[in-house]
């Protein structure tokens, strides 16, 4: 690339903030094989308004997409205000600290007691770097850290399966070895026979030969013994009982699980997570919770446009623009602009009073609302490091728990906090029904099973969090039924172009639904729209 | 686990030290299915000293086996002097920072000019999460934080290659998803058509099946249609054109490379890396560099007892001990103790003079030196995170580069630190016999077929260490040659036990060579033997 072109480049990229300098370099022809495309977007620049005058929005909503609107619209010169119905910022983007007083829409409360240091992220917990939470992460100066999305010392455990693995922890480490090992034995053994002649080349075949020896860890052919060529035996990829030392010590290793054991125990469904889009390593949080992304943006957009314990109550289209009525300690209060971005979760919107379309509010309503939950356990030792030795990442399980979260952060220090359950739908709902002790009660019993004893000694903290019972959320995030036609059909349709002066935004009217991105990516669309409506007036 | 037990482990763990804690649960019989074994290690105390008295050691060479050796003694009440040659501890632990100035054996001096905040770890780079290394930095209070040891979004780039793939650099995400999607294809259909069916029952067949469409992410039978059944055909697991975002943008994915093609370029050599016992996420670095342990070593024992410019030019065993002569500004000088403890690398070992015996200096000269090479290049902006969306990870390469290492610290920050290669053998000896100018040149040469013009772009510091060419290492790590018995051999079993008064540690004699770990466990077997041998007495 030329200097000309790159200093093209870092021109483009210091006027049009996060995203836009990758989707120039896309659109120049210059990253086709290299470079990851962000969804594009070209924000609204103050130079833009000119005679068009300043314009009013208000932002109903102070969630991600909310903040993210916010922010792009005021840097783009609109005088802007957010309506948020909570007393902070960030909506589902919400870390518990020690101090923090939460009641739910049951009318439990909880006072977190973690110490200081520790702390949970109750909604979003982990950012893929190809989102473009880390732009912003980047552009409002929230530093980042690796999230630890896989572990090979992490735990699988599967209970109610056939075969001898039922109710065993087993290490993802060991789990993934004897898999690959095994498939590539048997391919290798079919390939080699000859039963896969018509898919492949006699030099395909030597080289997949080549490849399963190195991916399975398996055995050479045995010239004349098809059964007994390509063996996988094990080895000290999948650990070791005693691991290599010093002097004669080279490791005393384990033998592998029965092939029959393995396939019948599914633990080999959880590979292909860590493979997928928005799941593989690596993945960030911010230094210090989730919710400094969310204060970041509040404090950019300025505290005197960020109205907290702002509930909407009713919100109006008008001939010149729109009125929302909105909650304050002095009674309802009324706020007009030019236009309005609706932020807020859709099932919640569709209950408010207004003067939209009945299509509209019914498609506000359509949405399926999935429910999760999340326990974060505080001990007074990282039993998970100190006797386990598992430095971060997740065990999963079929049990209620779901999947536990060992913490990616303060590593050997004296404390720290176990999600000990995040799970979704029937699993959330059934911890959601119970009280706060009895969640507790009830993720000690299960992590036990994995972990022993260790696992109900030392808790000093615990606060639980359900998604569909936490006001201003009632849920976890949301979806689309086939039924009214997905993402395609015309309810959904109907929500991506502005009613009157409102317009819509969040992450369920993206593709990335319950990620921050989706939010993001949502908000900066409507944000385009809106610009790209009053600068064509 | 009782209270009881579990407060008997603790009492263990505290006055132990690290890692006697886990090995009395496993001498207990409590971890045998959940825990990690690290090598057992019995610390001396001392309260076993007793009549035995204060003794004397002289600690040659202040790397990690040398530091590890002189801190455990020093617990265990022995007056501890440690020799070291080089004007700082931690020997192949270096990191390397603006303003250091090194002078290779060649007599070629760089200084090293990074900005404030930036460096290269030159030595050992990354901490597996099993190794008792990490037990040492919670001991010493060093803190510790992810290294990204893979990276789904860095490349793998094979040159001179057959097929479409050579020279072209791949996300390791979609090599990945190619291959076990091919491979779980292949697998699939020789399955169904019965090919194996002598290896695997028909249940066992039933769950081989849905495990290769989870992992490898294929299409369904297709009844009556064999070779369309269970197609790869790609997907969101290898990446998108444009990933999914707002409104109707579902992600525009990229087709699949070519079957053949993927087998020929052997891309998936590398996939097997991620799997080993010591290389499997997660890994850790000390956070501000890795020498933060070997300083932290070096305050625990105290700088009185660690004297550094003092290279050893001559020692004996004597009938009462040892005595050793080292440099000093003011001329040689002779020290004497009870006993030492020889860390130092064998080959250079080998040349010093001794009166040990014929066999054990030919043991120390016997082995194979290794050489490894590596290059810091610090920009004024991290492209590989702005333009390329990889944070962190290694980018293999089948050029002299070897891996490329994208940096685990300062994520989004205003500059970073590749390091450029980290070769071994013939590719660290090729860069190691060119100037320090010479080799930046060559390393950016064969950047740029990966990352294009950028890699030469914006480059303010570098700094590149041969490890053959260093003094007091001259090579990375040695190994002990079959023609010798390896690591059974007699020469390899003479060094493990003492000469004399003198006793032998180090990497070189363990099984974790090249490892921290390893010089770690050596220095621990060590102090045990000759701890033992005291209090025999």
């Amino acid at each position: 690339m030329s200097q000309t072109r790159r200093g093209f480049l870092r021109r483009v990229g210091i006027a049009g903030g996060a995203g836009v300098m990758l989707h120039s370099m896309g659109a120049l022809g210059l990253t086709s094989a290299h470079a990851a495309e962000t969804p594009p977007f070209t924000p609204p620049k103050k130079s833009d308004l000119g005679r068009h005058g300043r314009k009013t929005v208000i932002v109903m909503g102070g969630g991600i997409a909310g903040l993210t609107a916010a922010y792009e619209l005021l840097k783009g010169g609109y005088d802007v205000t957010v309506l948020e119905g909570r007393d902070r910022p960030g909506g589902r983007n919400r870390t518990v600290r020690g101090g923090d007083t939460i009641t739910d829409l049951k009318g439990q409360t909880q006072r977190a007691t973690f110490s200081k240091g520790q702390y949970m992220n109750a909604g979003p917990g982990r950012i893929p770097q190809m989102h473009v939470t880390i732009d912003y992460c980047r552009e409002l100066g929230v530093p980042i850290e690796v999230f630890t999305n896989q572990n090979a010392d992490a735990f699988l455990y599967r209970e109610n399966v056939p075969g001898a693995l039922n109710g065993v922890p087993v290490r993802h480490r060991a789990a993934k070895a004897d898999a690959y090992g095994y498939t590539a034995e048997l391919l290798a053994k079919a390939t080699d026979q000859g039963s896969l002649d018509q898919y492949l080349t006699a030099e395909d075949k030597e080289r997949l030969l080549a490849y399963l020896r190195s991916v399975g860890a398996i055995g050479p052919r045995v010239a004349g013994d098809p059964a007994a060529s390509f063996r996988y035996t094990g080895g000290g990829r999948r650990g070791y009982a005693t691991q290599p030392g010093a002097g004669l010590e080279s490791g005393t290793t384990i033998p592998p699980y029965a092939m029959s054991d393995l396939l019948a125990s599914t633990v080999g469904n959880y590979f292909s997570f860590e493979m997928g889009f928005d799941q593989a390593m690596m993945m960030y949080q911010p230094v210090g919770g989730m919710d400094k992304i969310a204060y970041a943006f509040a404090a950019a957009i300025g505290a005197r446009r960020m109205r907290y314990n702002a509930e909407i109550v009713e919100y109006r289209n008008t001939t010149s623009g729109v009125e929302v009525v909105y909650t304050t300690p002095a009674g309802p209060k009324k706020a007009f602009a030019d236009f309005a971005i609706n932020t807020i979760p859709p099932h919640i919107a569709a209950r408010i009073s207004s003067n939209l379309p009945t299509a509209v509010v019914t498609a506000l309503g359509s949405v399926s609302v999935t429910n999760a939950g999340k326990i974060g356990i505080e001990y007074d030792r990282r039993w998970w490091e100190e006797d386990f030795r598992i430095y971060g990442g997740i065990t999963n399980a079929n049990t209620n728990l779901g999947n536990m979260w060992h913490p990616s952060y303060g590593y050997n220090g004296e404390r720290g906090t176990m999600i000990g359950y995040y799970n979704t739908g029937g699993n959330a709902n059934f911890y959601g029904n119970l009280t706060p002790a009895e969640r507790l009660a009830e993720a000690v019993r299960q992590g036990k099973k994995i972990f022993g004893d260790v696992y109900g000694e030392g808790i000093t903290a615990s606060y639980s969090r359900d998604w569909a019972s936490t006001r201003f959320s009632e849920g976890a995030w949301v979806g689309w039924p086939g039924a009214i036609g997905g993402q395609t059909g015309a309810a959904y349709r109907s929500l991506l172009e502005p009613t009157g002066n409102v317009y819509f935004a969040g992450d369920h009217l993206s593709h990335a639904i319950a990620w921050q991105h989706g939010a993001m990516v949502s908000a900066r669309v409507a944000v385009e729209s809106l610009h790209a409506r009053v600068t064509a007036a």
